[in-house]
C-alpha cells in the first residue's frame, strides 16, 4: 500500500512530505495506523546529524499512538481496532533482560532496530521507484501507516485521546517512570530536577505523584517557572543567579535536625555532562542518587571524584523511564484519563504532517514544549 | 597514665614507639585496652603524605580489637571487661544518617574525628612533654591504650581471639559487607573482583557466603590466584595476559541464553581509577552494578560515557561495608567464630609493636595479606 510520510533524505535537510510504499506486516508483525504523533529531542538529534548512529534515508518519529489495521501471521496478543501505542523499548517477556525482572530493556530485536530493519533484517518502507527506506527505533511514527513487530506495540483503552496519549510514548513515561521505576522515589523525599523542558515537567509530576515533599527545579530560563510550578515545583532555582548550584541545593534541603543537606533524588534532563555531575554531587551523603535521563552529545564523557560514590551517592541512568511497555504504558494511560497526571498543558502545538518541519523550528525556539502532528 | 604506642611524628618517616600520656575518658566515652591491631593501607595512605587531609602528629590505627577498661559519665552500653572492636565509622543511632535506614556513615562526630580529637575538640594523647598529639580515625589503635566515645565501640564476644577479630574492624567487614550490604548480591550472580589484596579477598568470601555462582578475580599477579581460590574464587583473569579485560568479561559472563553478557556485580579494591571504569563497563547491560571500594589517589576522578549508566548499569561505592558497626561488626565476629568466614589465613604476619615499622615494609614489598601487631 501506499501511505504519506515525512521522510528524513540525510542529515541537517528537512523532512520531505512525500507519499512511499509500505508493505503489510509479516508473521509476528502489525500495522498501525498512526493518528497522532510527537516531536521529540531524539527525533531532532539524528535529523541533525549528531546522532553517530543516525541512518538515511529514514522515517524518523517514535513517540506516537494509532490503530491497528492489519496483524501478520501468529500475532495474538492485539487485532485490528485496537488502539495502541508504539514502544520504541519492545517487551518480549521472554529474553534474558524480560526475564531479569530488573531491567526494562528487552534485547529480543535490539540489533535489527539498531539497523533500521524489522527483526527479519528487510524494512517495510520503499521510495516510489522501490528504493528502501529505513524504519527508525523501530517505530516510524512520521508516517500515517508503519509497521511494528508485535512485542512492539502496548494495547490502550479506546477512548483515551491520540493527540494526547501520544506523548506517553516517550516523554511521558521517561519523566514519571524516571521517579517511580528507577529512583522509586519515596513520600516526603526532596528532588532535584536539572532542566524544565517537556521531560523535566514530567519528572517534576511524576515526583507530584509519588508524594516528594519539596522539587526544586533547575534552569537557566526562567520563563520556564510558571509551568513548572503547575506540574508541582515547589522552588526554582536559576544556575546564573548563584555562585554554586551544589553548595545552593546543599543549604536548600538542610533542616534544623539534618545539617548535612543534599537531595535525596536528582535528575538530569538535560543531555549536559557538567550538569550530570552537579546533579550527582548536590545529592545527600550516604544515599543521594542521581539519575541520568537526557541524551549527552556523541563522545562525552561524565566524571566525578570517587569519593563522591564511597560516601554513599549512587549514580544510575534510565531509559523509557524504566517502563516496561506492553505492563506499564496502558497503566500510565489509565492515569492520565484519571486525572492523576496531566498532558494537555504540554502538547503547545498541533499541526498536520506537511508542517511538521515548523514541529523542529519551534523546538530550536525554544517556544514549544511538545508538538503534535495529527494526521 | 601512660601507654606505650607508635607515634607517626610527621608524613613520610617511620612510627617512633614511645611512652605518651592518656588522659581518662570524659563523659560518653570508653578507654581501650587494645591487645591487637592490624596495619591497613589507609594507615600507609596517611603516613605517606599522600592523604591530604592527614595530620601530625598522630597516633594511627584503626583496625583493632581490645577490652573496656574504664568508662566515663553517663556510659551504658559498655562495661570494663567487655571484649570491643574501635569503628573508626560510629554508630549513634540518633543522627539523621543513623535514622535515615539508608547509610552506616553515622554523622554524629564526624566534624571532630576528621581534627583528630575527640567529640569535645581536645585530644586524650599528649607527649610526656604535654604536647598534644592527634586521634586518627577516632581509633588510634597503634597505641596500646586508647579513649574512644561509647558510639564508636563494637561490644563482641569474649571468646573470639583479639588477634584475628581485630580484622574485623576494618578489611574484612569492608569486603563482606560490600557483597552483603552495598551490593546485596543474590544466590547464583556473576561477580568480579577487580585486586587481589586483602579486601579483594574478603570480598571475594563475602560472594561465597551470598551464594554467587561466579566469582572472577583479576589481578595482574598471578601468585594471588592460588589464595584467592581458597576464599572462593572460581575464575582468574590477568588483565596483561588478555587485549581488553572488558571485553573478556563480558564473554566470560556469557551463556547459550544470554549472548548479552556482563557482570551482575563487580566491585573495585584498587583504587585505581582506570580500573573502576573497566569495572563499571564489565557489567551487565540492564542490570550490573559496580561497587567502588578502593580509595583513590588524591583529585583522581572517575569517567564514563553516561550511556554506559542510561542502559542500566548502576555506580555505588561504599565504606565500611555499609555496615553499622555497632549491630553489624558483632554479627561478624559470630560468623568468623562459627566457621562461616575465615581470617587466619590472611593473617600472614605477627609482629611486637616495637616492630611495627616492619609491617609497613611487608605491605610495601606485598609480602603481607595483614600484619598484626600484638601488645
Amino acid at each position: 500500500m501506499r501511505t504519506r510520510a515525512a521522510v528524513a533524505v540525510q542529515a541537517g535537510k528537512p523532512l520531505e512530505i512525500m507519499e512511499v510504499n509500505l508493505e503489510g506486516p509479516r508473521a509476528g508483525e502489525v500495522m498501525v495506523e498512526i493518528r497522532a504523533t510527537g516531536i521529540c529531542h531524539t527525533d531532532e538529534f539524528t535529523l541533525s546529524g549528531a546522532d553517530p548512529e543516525g541512518q538515511f534515508p529514514a522515517i524518523l518519529g517514535h513517540e506516537g499512538a494509532g490503530v491497528v489495521v492489519e496483524v501478520g501471521a501468529g500475532v495474538t496478543s492485539v487485532k485490528p481496532g485496537d488502539h495502541v501505542i508504539p514502544l520504541y523499548t519492545p517487551e518480549c517477556r521472554a529474553c534474558p533482560s524480560c526475564l531479569s525482572q530488573k531491567t526494562n530493556l528487552c534485547t529480543a530485536i535490539r540489533a535489527t532496530q539498531g539497523q533500521g530493519v524489522m527483526p527479519d533484517g528487510t524494512s517495510r518502507f520503499s521510495t516510489l521507484d522501490g528504493d528502501p527506506i529505513l524504519h527508525y527505533m523501530g517505530c516510524s511514527t512520521f508516517s500515517n501507516y508503519t509497521v511494528l513487530p508485535e512485542i512492539a506495540v502496548a494495547k490502550v483503552r479506546q477512548d483515551a485521546p491520540f493527540d494526547k496519549i501520544c506523548y506517553i510514548g516517550c516523554g511521558v513515561t521517561t519523566g514519571i517512570g524516571a521517579v517511580i521505576n528507577t529512583a522509586k522515589v519515596e513520600i516526603g523525599a526532596k528532588a532535584v530536577v536539572f532542566g524544565l523542558g517537556g521531560i523535566g515537567l514530567n519528572v517534576i509530576q511524576g515526583l507530584r505523584l509519588a508524594g516528594a515533599g519539596m522539587i526544586i527545579g533547575v534552569d537557566l530560563n526562567p520563563a520556564k517557572k510558571a509551568m513548572a510550578e503547575r506540574f508541582g515545583m515547589t522552588h526554582f532555582l536559576n544556575p546564573s543567579e548563584v555562585d554554586n548550584v551544589v553548595a545552593e541545593i546543599v543549604n536548600m534541603t538542610k533542616t534544623p535536625f539534618d545539617q548535612i543537606g543534599g537531595a535525596d533524588y536528582s535528575f538530569d534532563c538535560t543531555g549536559n555532562v557538567q550538569v550530570m555531575r552537579d546533579a550527582l554531587e548536590c545529592t545527600h551523603r550516604g544515599w543521594g542518587q542521581s539519575i541520568i535521563i537526557g541524551v549527552a552529545p556523541a563522545g562525552a564523557e561524565i566524571a566525578t571524584r570517587p569519593f563522591q560514590l564511597v560516601t554513599g551517592r549512587v549514580w544510575k541512568g534510565t531509559a523509557f523511564g524504566g517502563a516496561r511497555g506492553r505492563t506499564d504504558v496502558p497503566k500510565i494511560v489509565d492515569w492520565y484519563m484519571d486525572g492523576k497526571i496531566e498532558i494537555d498543558p504540554m502538547i503547545t502545538h498541533t499541526l498536520t504532517l506537511d508542517e511538521i518541519n515548523k514541529g523542529f523550528d519551534l523546538m530550536h525556539a525554544g517556544e514549544s514544549i511538545r508538538s503534535v502532528v495529527l494526521y
